[in-house]
């Protein structure tokens, strides 16, 4: 077998982890061919227990297409008495993958498998925003002195590459300020909205085609785009931020006489998350902003996000797009599962 | 002294290679301290000889504040008998960036630069398309059998990440097609013309501002975004086209029929670079488009670019801005040199 074969555990199997298993299943003769990569998935934990893959049990092929889009079947078998920490311990490290649910008040259960993998000599790749908005520092920290990747694309907008531009396509040139829509939810929401709906109208609509959860405090009170903020700024400017130290607003005040405004301006209403310097001070904040035609998020609508650097040298770049789905969600792991790897 | 050296050897010194020692000077400070990099320009070329600047002359401070824009002065003193051969060979290999003019039918004289320099043991950063154009595969091998980095962000559409995107931000993704606009000066006569200009006269117009050439025919007739997208499909989907395989139309034959109908559909003409695949094969052409409001490069205008990837798993995502002068084509040669030597 050519390739370079390393192992993956997998924490967290809700819609993001279950695509992810399932891309990696799609993508295996891919990842071979393309990078040379031959990921190998040893285990994968949900909070009833953990599961030991093989990949797929012996005999079963699920006959899908590449790019076929199924609910994962239930070919897992679960141990409740199998643990994370002997997993780490035992096998060859890896890369872990958290997927497990975002707090970002406490960071857990995610800070504590972190830790953890990071302890036992495993690289990570977070698509839980929860541990590195309360411990950014002390984690990267933490990795940089074994030597280990801690990569966290999907935590921070997934398939929209805000970190990828901001350190690697940007390299070279000072960050003066940045501006993104970076949640979906309140983007879709706000859209309709520009279009005459009224908020609880667009919440119910987003909320009944899946878009918006069923308690969506966390995004439309504008702390979800403060975590993605926090998490970009600290890995492309260098900042320290705490939550509390970005002025946080969201959409659920947004008066009929604003969007009104706006409309007769021919602006439209975002959600934008704003980094700038001043001084040798960083101010960040969340808030609904008008932008004209001219601004280069002023297209970005629906659940698309986006996100736009202004430098010293290279004048201004924009990223949008990327799907926000749970499949999209999972080639954001994958991507900088590779790029650790490559 | 802290941070790696290595050598830089500049060879092409007109405008773009002006911007660049420039900017390795103002950037000095900024790159040992945030990389731990520490470039030393060993050797300047241009078609009257070289110079060895030592970076300035003893005694010579030209009191530049960061990010300053002046006319790089005349600080070096230029030797007809130095001889690039000579210093690739006297040195130790670090890196060769590559600014003499692009001909994209011969690749001379950046083709014989750049073999000479791999063949040397120097990685290559280079800003001109030609000699990549015309042998972009022996020229990728030759790096890779050698285990040297051959970039070239800078030749396709520079400060826009056309490359770092694709192939580092999509990894994982396989990239169905792109489209791009990929030539500011053509852009920026289809957008005056978009607003009601004769072609004519937006080319009087773009030549009276610098921003066409006295001779813009590479430009207008398209050739130039050939050129890239030809790099760009290479780099990012393993094409190996040459420029008769492209499909070619420029901007000289727009009618006013055909602006006036898109403009009263609300649409914008843009010249468009385009690939897909068909089947196994790669269709690759640069069109004059009608793009309507919902296409993500709808906003793209002036002398902006604009490129957007359709991939199977990340959806749609698209990168738009990046200054096009000589300092931000300057950025982009720095920033492969980060991303080779970090």
């Amino acid at each position: 077998m050519t390739g370079k074969t390393f192992n993956v555990v997998l924490v967290g199997y809700g819609h993001v982890g279950k695509a992810f298993y399932h891309l990696l299943r799609e993508k295996r003769d891919f990842l071979a061919a393309r990078y040379g990569l031959r990921p190998e998935p040893r285990a994968v934990f949900r909070s009833s227990g953990g599961a030991v893959p093989g990949f797929l049990p012996p005999g079963k092929d699920l006959g899908l297409e590449p790019g076929q889009r199924v609910n994962f079947p239930e070919v897992l078998t679960w141990h409740p008495e199998l643990r994370l920490k002997t997993v780490l311990e035992d096998i060859e490290p890896g890369v872990l993958i958290e997927c497990t649910p975002s707090n970002i008040r406490t960071g857990e259960p995610g800070l504590t498998h972190i830790r953890r993998a990071l302890d036992s000599g495993w690289h990570v790749v977070t698509a839980n925003k929860g541990p590195l908005v309360v411990d950014f520092k002390g984690l990267k920290d933490r990795a940089a002195q074994s030597g280990l990747a801690l990569m966290f694309s999907c935590a921070a907008a997934a398939a929209l590459p805000t970190l990828d531009v901001g350190m690697h396509s940007l390299a070279g040139a000072e960050i003066l300020s940045l501006e993104g829509i970076l949640n979906g939810t309140t983007n879709h929401i706000l859209t309709r909205m520009n279009q005459g709906a009224s908020y609880a109208e667009a919440l119910r609509e987003a909320q009944a085609r899946g878009i918006a959860e069923p308690d969506p405090s966390l995004d439309v009170e504008g702390w979800d785009t403060a975590a993605k903020l926090l998490l970009i700024t600290a890995a492309v400017m260098g900042t320290n931020l705490a939550l509390k130290d970005i002025k946080v607003e969201g959409i659920t005040n947004v008066s009929p006489e604003v969007l009104d405004e706006a409309g007769g301006q021919g602006r439209s209403l975002k959600l934008l998350g704003r980094v700038r310097r001043e001084g040798g001070e960083f101010k960040a904040e969340v808030s609904v902003t008008a932008l004209d035609r001219s601004h280069p998020l002023f297209g970005v609508d629906g659940t698309d996000k986006g996100i736009s650097y202004s430098t010293d040298t290279m004048g201004t770049v924009t990223i949008t797009g990327g799907n926000s789905d749970p499949r999209a969600a999972a080639a954001a792991l994958l991507k900088d599962i590779i790029n650790i790897f490559r």
